[in-house]
């Protein structure tokens, strides 16, 4: 990490457990950790975000939350806007439809969800913006470690929807940052 | 066809093409057959409700129409009333909202999807009666024949469903009616 | 659950392991716990079943008991009469066809079972009540944790059976829960 | 054949459809054909039993009969007595029950089933003697070409079960008479 | 689709095979064929891009072509610049090289690729833009039907990645449009 | 076990490790261990065989013998004549092929593998007696739990050959046990 | 083909079927057809080989032909001298072992075998050099169109085995012709 | 190991855990220990390749290094001089494409990789000497355990890649031994 960190001005690692970040503590004092998702980083204290758009996030459970805050964090470290929409699965839809403003005011979506995965279809059937659906390990049985989500997203009957690996919040969170920042150089470059 | 028309009222064969009909009825010229559904009967003609409730039948796509369709008309065939209501998949929640009265007014519900799957457990979510989630081959890639809405269903995060094989129309119906007859039973006992 | 209580004249959490218990009982004194069936739950002292019908629960083998026991102690806490029928597998079919009595009086029966999970197959060839199966875990080798029984669940060649996930006893029990409901509402109606 | 001929007393061909049969017959006019069985042999036309010992044949359902036949017959070439009893598949256990004396009179018995395949459990947990399981690839759906039966017999809680692979009456057939032969070794060797 | 037409500037079909076309065309004589993407379109003639981006669309191999195409058809029948890449396969990494320009001048990228799939990943190491990676069923044996490359996709070691179904080059490319148009959005919120 | 051994002369149970047969022996002195083959069992001292016939066990490596002593134990117990043969796998042909005097005087032979599982076919290439096949979970990676040597087993190129699931020594030794008894049976029965 | 031509000396597709070559002659009279193997080539009438080293190639079965003659005739055409092994499956070792002169001369093996695919462990126990092996979909229901070969190789318990795609002989000798060209290449360089 | 050890001058087994090693160590104080290779060994101390040829060994990730490490000392330990690539993953290309002139050296490449295990294709794209994969079990959520990269390396665009058990750096460190001693017995067999 201190070598990245010469190069880069924020530096993380994903997965880090307690024990872990106890370690890396002791040698970097000024590590953050951010628990909930399991995050370790080097950065500016005086975090704000800084690159145009807003990244909606939104959780179907609240075992989820370890990914979608993966995802969030990794975001807001890279320095977009984060609006997390947390435990809005479609058991309880109006859970999801009573906060339709949000949705509509993102301007990309990551939606994480384990069981049965069928949230990022049921957004993006509401929304225009990209969606980026993360399936999750969460559930037992039959949802083989994440495999049902994981194909539950792929054959979305609503077409644009990009899938990440199970459990990827972080690649999820890459990649929205990729989709803003090209809007940001499309929109500057004037070449509309 | 002809033996078991002895003993029983009305007599049907699911999966029946249209070339197998032909050779039925050349010998059975009284045989129905209802082309949607691909199912051949030979029931009375005037065919009318004479069970207690009303099954209703969801299907999530227009690809999805023939398995619906066999659990319609495997339902009619058995005295029940049946209520339709075809495409109403979840991209476009708006279409399946619409109808929450028939949701709301149905005493059991089959909810047909292929794809991802999804549409039993947004229904699962509003109503309060069994739902049986019946998944169908409909799809391409990695819905790998049905696999993907199959687990789907299994994994619904509502709770209350219960799963049939895939492109099995003909058994959620069957489970329908025993389910609206354990009505008429538990009424005459005198149970409650 | 304190929270949920205020709700609901019940509340109840599944897959609560002892040791986890030890932490509710240390703030929630009066909670509950079954330990078989691995349920916690904040419940009326004098439970007594007043809902109608009655649900009959089978197991094939006896260690299937604590998805079987959490299938029964949802559906008592939720207000039902159960039979259990427990270590009734098919390699001793006699065990099974000396209970008939049981599955006849049943107005839906929930059939756990492990291994090949040929029960409910057996089971709903013999009632016409709903027959609702849960594979269990239950196994090894080519079990593939509870995939081999879902299978046999799913291709069942006796029609009128509903598949819920593996080792899901809590939703088998809400499943039939709804079924004697629909089944209550539906003789009150009167519309037949 | 007509190599293989000059050596074994009877040559077999499994798996011959008709319009290859119809090929063999223009150059050995003498081949006979088992059209249930699509079997294609030269045999000597009195064929009758002239090993010991008697083979029990079932087959769960009617779809199941040509891999059962392929068994049989199969069976009968090598010399041995073959019981049939067909369609006695789980769901109508009566039908099975009502034949348990051809069970129990048989040394040695090949259970052929589709769809669920728990036909072989059911038997074994019945009888005393070996039991050759069979899959068949009858089913659709979630049967996966015959994976599920063959998952269930794997996994038998009733012991005395070999399995052999999807649709192969053939290896059951050869299997059963290597079993039938050892009684006569055994006999023969004088060592009990 | 006339119905569609009354609402939408283009309406198009994907996976139409040559004879479906030549019905479509006996009722609609002025609808477009695009015949190695397997699109029928009602669409205006002089149809130029007026929309901001532009989408550079990759293919492996020239097996790939019909998924490749159909979403270069679908993006450009919806208003976008599409660069095409044709047969840049990673087995011979120069083809690749020799057109960095395309891909450093691209806004978003469709990389389509079957076999083992792996150009999505070598293309996001060298590229800052969203990458949208199309497994195709292009390959056999253990490729299962695009099942190898899905996968190979989904673990890219490159982050920003986003996965559709395998085939599904129209999802591409409307995932491709929404991102392209998250930028419009963008330069006209002032958000930056 | 005390309750089953009222019934029967030997009892047994098996995968009993170390510290659990610890326990039951302190209820249970007289409680024999066999730690290779991981069997308790309540047997009397002086076990001969005192049934007919010979059955051959056979163990492709090292690994694999705890449960192919889990099949020896089993056989012993049951009153059965047990050859052993272990690690005679087919990286080094001539390993087996010295003991072809053994394959040849067995009646029943058990043949137990992991990884490519190959040994029960080069075993039924060389006998004539009824070969089980049992395949282990020895192996890592591809090999899947023992998925690879179980689908090695039911595709073998030599018939007759009976497989049982994985890992299962004792249900191999009770279908041997069938089989001898069997012969036993027929060979008395004078039939022939 | 034409424009290779021009490059290289022998120009050869694979997997051509009988009516494509008829196509290819129309236009290319000095086309070959090598119809066991499917290939279709451009190559110098007096093919003899010209490179140090021969490779021998194994079949397990005779369906596994086609697979076995795409190795070796694109072997030949790349200029090695191959030695066939025809129909030397494990079910019949002394088959395999009275050719152990061949095995013990080549310098490289390519062994072909579908079903249960244990041929080529069976093969590098007895040899030392490199030994490819080729899984074909040769067989049926639990073979799962040649993954049970796959895993069988994969998992082989004698080292020193390389595996490619199923039905993939065209891959495998290349490989083998990779590996005698290596060898030809030190072998020069004098570095030993 | 000490019986091996009379017969061999090098004696090694691999997947030796550090505290196994102590257990070795206290009965052999001349066990070497490899403990990034997980490899316990009795070899002469003063090791140096004495055989000809240079064996390249890859590695597209650190995750990967204990497998590739394996195949190293397994390739030094068997008299083979190694040359290591450490960390040249696809995702940045220019780290691999640097090392070209260690590529071109190499008479024999071993490339491991997990994740989407892409490396081995792009590898064998730009060499002409034999290469063998090795998929690892790095990776997580649809990497299955290494499945996603063995079918990645499978289904290679690029001919004459060998693939190996995922984690099995051992055999790819044989089989590439094997291949270069070809070279040796080719080269004096002066059959060129």
């Amino acid at each position: 990490m201190q070598a990245l960190r010469q190069r880069h001005p924020v530096v993380m690692a994903t997965r880090i457990e307690p024990d872990v970040y106890e370690q890396v503590r002791s040698h970097l004092p000024e590590a953050l950790y951010y628990e909930s998702a399991r995050i370790c980083a080097l950065a500016p204290l005086n975090l704000v975000p800084w690159q145009p758009g807003t990244l909606g996030i939104l959780s179907a459970g609240t075992a989820d939350l370890p990914v979608a805050e993966e995802a969030a964090i990794t975001a807001e470290l890279s320095g977009f806007r984060v609006q997390r929409l947390w435990d809005v699965g479609i058991a309880g839809l109006h859970r999801l439809l009573k906060h339709r403003d949000v949705l509509y005011q993102a301007d990309v979506l990551v939606v994480v969800a384990g069981m049965e995965g069928a949230l990022p279809s049921v957004v993006a059937g509401l929304v225009d913006c990209p969606v980026i659906a993360v399936p999750t390990s969460i559930g037992y049985g039959a949802s083989f470690n994440g495999l049902a989500p994981l194909l539950t997203m792929l054959n979305s009957c609503a077409a644009g929807i990009g899938v990440v690996n199970i459990d990827n919040g972080f690649g999820a969170a890459i990649l929205a940052g990729q989709i803003l920042r090209t809007a940001g150089r499309l929109s500057q470059s004037g070449s509309h």
